[in-house]
C-alpha cells in the first residue's frame, strides 16, 4: 500500500497509541474525581497540557483541549460571534476555509450576522488588501487559515497580524489542522493571533481529539457548557488518554518537523517535475509558500474520482481535494474561489505525503500515472 | 483499591480497548476517503451504528455519534431549541437535570428562551403534574433524565411519555447517560422519547465517545457544521476506533446488564441496611424506582469531601454527589432541588458499584465506614 493521503487522516503513531492504552488502562479515572485515581488523571491531563504548549510556544493556560478541528473551529467562530455581538455582528473568513469554518459562517448567517468572504488571489492566497477593504468597525473576528487544505497555500497570517495590528477588538483566529507539525510554528502563529484550531489525528495523533489556542485574556462564549471543565471553557469528561496520546505524537512530529519538511518537498519535487512533463496535466499547487506535502493537479478531462480509484486498482491511496467533500462529489471550493474554471476543478486530485513515503513509492506512483494517463487518453 | 464511583467514570473493558487498538492500527483510514481505506473504516463505523441501535432497540439511521454526554446535552438542547424557535421559544428542563442540560438552558435564556424547572418531591422524582403544568402553547421541548446521577432515582419517562402523547410538537429528551446498561432499556425509552443522550465512558467504553439517538424525522440543528459527517447533522472526521470500541463495550454490557443489576443491587441493599444502624446517618437514595448500583448518603455535620478523604486513605473510591460539581465544593443539586437543607445536603457522598465489586469489597468498605464514623464523632 502506498499511502499518499495524509491530509485526510494520518496512521497513528504506535508510540501515541501506546500511551493511550497505558493511560486508559492504568490512569482511566475522572479527573473532577476528588480521589487518587482522579488527581493521578488530573496530573497526566495537566502534563500533557503543559508539554503540548510549549511544543506550539504557547502558556499551558491558553490550550483548550476539544474533540477535533471541526469542534474547534465552530467553537471559535460561533462562541466569539456570541460573545461580542453586543459589540457588532461581522465578520470575515477566507474564501477558500474548510467547511468547518465555512459552514458555522454560514449559521450564524441565520442567527443575524453578517459574514464577508476574502477573496483568493489565482494561486490560492487570500489577498490581503481585499481583506482589508471588508473591515468595518463592526467586525468582531477575521477567521484565516495556516495552510490550505485543498492545495497547500500557506496563507499570509503575518500580514494579516500586521494588518490587525492596530485593530485589537477584532479578534484573529487561524485554523491551523493542516500546518502543525508540517511548517514551521513561526509561519502560521504570530502574537497577534488570538485563536488557533488543531487536530490531532492529522499529526499521526488519534481521532476525536484536538485543542484551540486562546490567547491569555480573549473572550469566547463556550459551545459545550456542563460540568465546568476546561476552566468552565469546554465542559465533557476529559478524554485523558486521547490528551496524552496527542502530546506524545505531537512531540515525536515537531522534533520530526524539519526533517518531515525536506523529505516531503524533495519528493514532490520529483512528482512535480514529472507530471509537469505531460502536456494534459493542469498542476494546481504553486512551489513558493506552499507546504511541503501537498500536490494537487488534474488530468484535463478526467474527473479527480477516476483517477482516485485508478490509483486505487495498484493500491496507491491518493484524493480529490478534501476528503470530506469527496463522497459528496462536489469541485473543489478553493479552485473555484481561484477563478478555475468548474470543468477543470473536477479534475483535481491531492497528494498528500508523509515522512514514511519514499523515493521508491515515488517512481511506483510515476509509473502507475503513466499508464492511468495514457488509459485515460480515450476519455479526453 | 475499591472503586466505588462507577458514576464518576468507569475502567475500560480491555476488549473494547484491544477493539480500539486494532481498528486504531489497521483501518485508520478516514471513512469520506473515496479509497479501499476509507471504505474499509466506513464499513466498521456503519457495523458499529447498527450494533449500538440493535442493543438500544432502535434503526441505525437513528444513531447520530458524537464526542460525549455532554455534546450530546449540548446538542439536543440548543439544536432543538433553535430548530424550533419560529415555533415558540419556551422549553421545560427538571431541576435535577446534570449541568450539561442545565448550564444549556441556561444558556439559551441568554439568547431569548424562556426556560421552566419541573421540580421534584422530597424523594428525588419529578412530579409530572406539575410538568404539566408548565406546559404552553409554545413549548417545544422536554428534558428529563432517565436515572439521576446523584442519588439515583429512575424518572418517570413513562408518565411523561402518556402527558406528552398528545403534544406531538413538543419534542422531548431523555438524558440517559447513566442509564444505559444499569437498568433496562424500558424503563427509559418509550417510543414517545424522540432524543436521548449517551456516553461511554460510563458503560466501560471510552472516554471521549458518545451518541445521540435521534427519531426518525424529527429536527435539529446541527451544534458542529463542516464538511457533512453523519449525515450532515454532525461533522468531523468519525473517531472510527472509539466508536468500534464503543459498540464492542456496549454489547458486553448489555448482555451483562441484568446480573449487574441484580449483584450491584444485593450489594448495595448490604450496604443500606448496615449504614442505616448508625443514628447519624441520612440516606438519600430510596429504595423503589432506584438505579441498583448507586447509593447516596451521609454522615450528619460531616462535609462529603472529608468523608471522600477518609476512604481515600484506605484506597477506597467513592465520590460527592457528581464528579463534576466535586471540586467546586457545589452542594449536590439534586438534594437541594429535592428540598433537603444545604447544611445536610454537604454531607452527601456517592457510592456506585460495578459487576467487578463484591461482598468482601463491601465488608471492607462498610469495616473502613464504621473507623470514619467514629473518628469524624468529634466534629459532630
Ligand atoms: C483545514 C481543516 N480544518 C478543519 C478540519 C476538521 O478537522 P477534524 O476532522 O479534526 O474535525 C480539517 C480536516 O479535515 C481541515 O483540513
Ligand atoms: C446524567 C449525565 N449527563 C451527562 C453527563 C456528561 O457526560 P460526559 O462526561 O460524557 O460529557 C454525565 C456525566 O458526568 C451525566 O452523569
Amino acid at each position: 500500500m502506498i499511502y499518499f493521503d495524509n491530509s485526510a487522516t494520518t496512521k497513528p503513531y504506535p508510540e501515541a497509541l501506546a500511551t493511550y492504552t497505558e493511560v486508559a488502562t492504568r490512569i482511566w479515572g475522572n479527573p473532577s474525581s476528588l480521589h487518587n485515581l482522579g488527581s493521578q488523571a488530573t496530573r497526566i491531563l495537566e502534563a500533557s497540557r503543559k508539554q503540548i504548549a510549549e511544543l506550539i510556544g504557547k502558556k499551558a493556560e491558553e490550550i483548550y483541549f476539544t474533540s477535533g478541528g471541526t469542534e474547534g473551529d465552530n467553537w471559535v467562530l460561533k462562541g466569539v460571534a456570541f460573545e461580542k455581538a453586543p459589540y457588532g455582528k461581522h465578520i470575515i473568513v477566507s474564501d477558500i476555509e474548510h467547511p468547518a469554518i465555512k459552514e458555522s459562517a454560514a449559521w450564524l448567517k441565520t442567527q443575524g450576522f453578517e459574514v464577508d468572504y476574502a477573496p483568493v488571489d489565482a494561486r490560492g492566497f487570500v489577498k490581503v488588501d481585499e481583506l482589508a477593504r471588508l473591515l468595518r468597525p463592526d467586525t468582531t473576528l477575521v477567521s484565516v487559515m495556516a495552510v490550505n487544505n485543498e492545495i497547500g497555500s500557506i496563507q499570509p497570517i503575518h500580514d494579516i497580524a500586521t494588518l490587525l495590528e492596530d485593530r485589537p477588538t477584532i479578534s484573529f483566529h487561524v485554523d491551523a489542522v493542516q500546518a502543525l507539525a508540517k511548517v514551521a510554528t513561526e509561519a502560521y502563529l504570530p502574537e497577534r493571533v488570538d485563536f488557533a484550531t488543531f487536530s490531532s489525528h492529522k499529526f499521526h495523533g488519534l481521532r476525536g481529539v484536538g485543542f484551540v489556542y486562546i490567547k491569555e485574556g480573549k473572550k469566547i462564549t463556550p459551545l459545550l457548557t456542563g460540568g465546568g471543565q476546561e476552566k468552565e471553557m469546554r465542559s465533557t469528561t476529559e478524554n485523558v488518554a486521547g490528551i496524552a496520546a496527542t502530546a506524545k505524537a505531537l512531540r515525536l512530529a515537531m522534533e520530526n518537523q524539519e526533517a518531515f519538511a525536506s523529505k516531503t518537498q524533495q519528493l514532490k519535487e520529483v512528482i512535480r517535475k514529472e507530471l509537469a512533463s505531460y502536456p494534459d496535466v493542469t498542476i494546481f499547487s504553486g512551489e513558493d509558500h506552499f507546504a511541503p506535502h501537498i500536490l494537487t493537479f488534474g488530468i484535463k478531462g478526467v474527473r479527480g474520482e477516476v483517477v482516485v480509484h485508478a490509483f486505487e486498482e495498484f493500491d496507491i491511496y491518493i484524493s480529490t481535494t478534501s476528503a470530506c467533500s469527496s463522497k459528496a462529489g462536489k469541485p473543489a471550493g478553493t479552485l473555484i474561489a481561484m477563478g478555475v474554471d468548474k470543468s477543470i476543478a473536477q479534475t483535481a486530485v491531492r497528494l498528500s505525503l508523509d515522512f514514511e513515503n519514499d523515493m521508491s513509492q515515488v517512481e511506483q506512483f510515476l509509473t502507475k500515472f503513466k499508464l492511468i494517463y495514457e488509459k485515460t487518453r480515450k476519455v479526453r
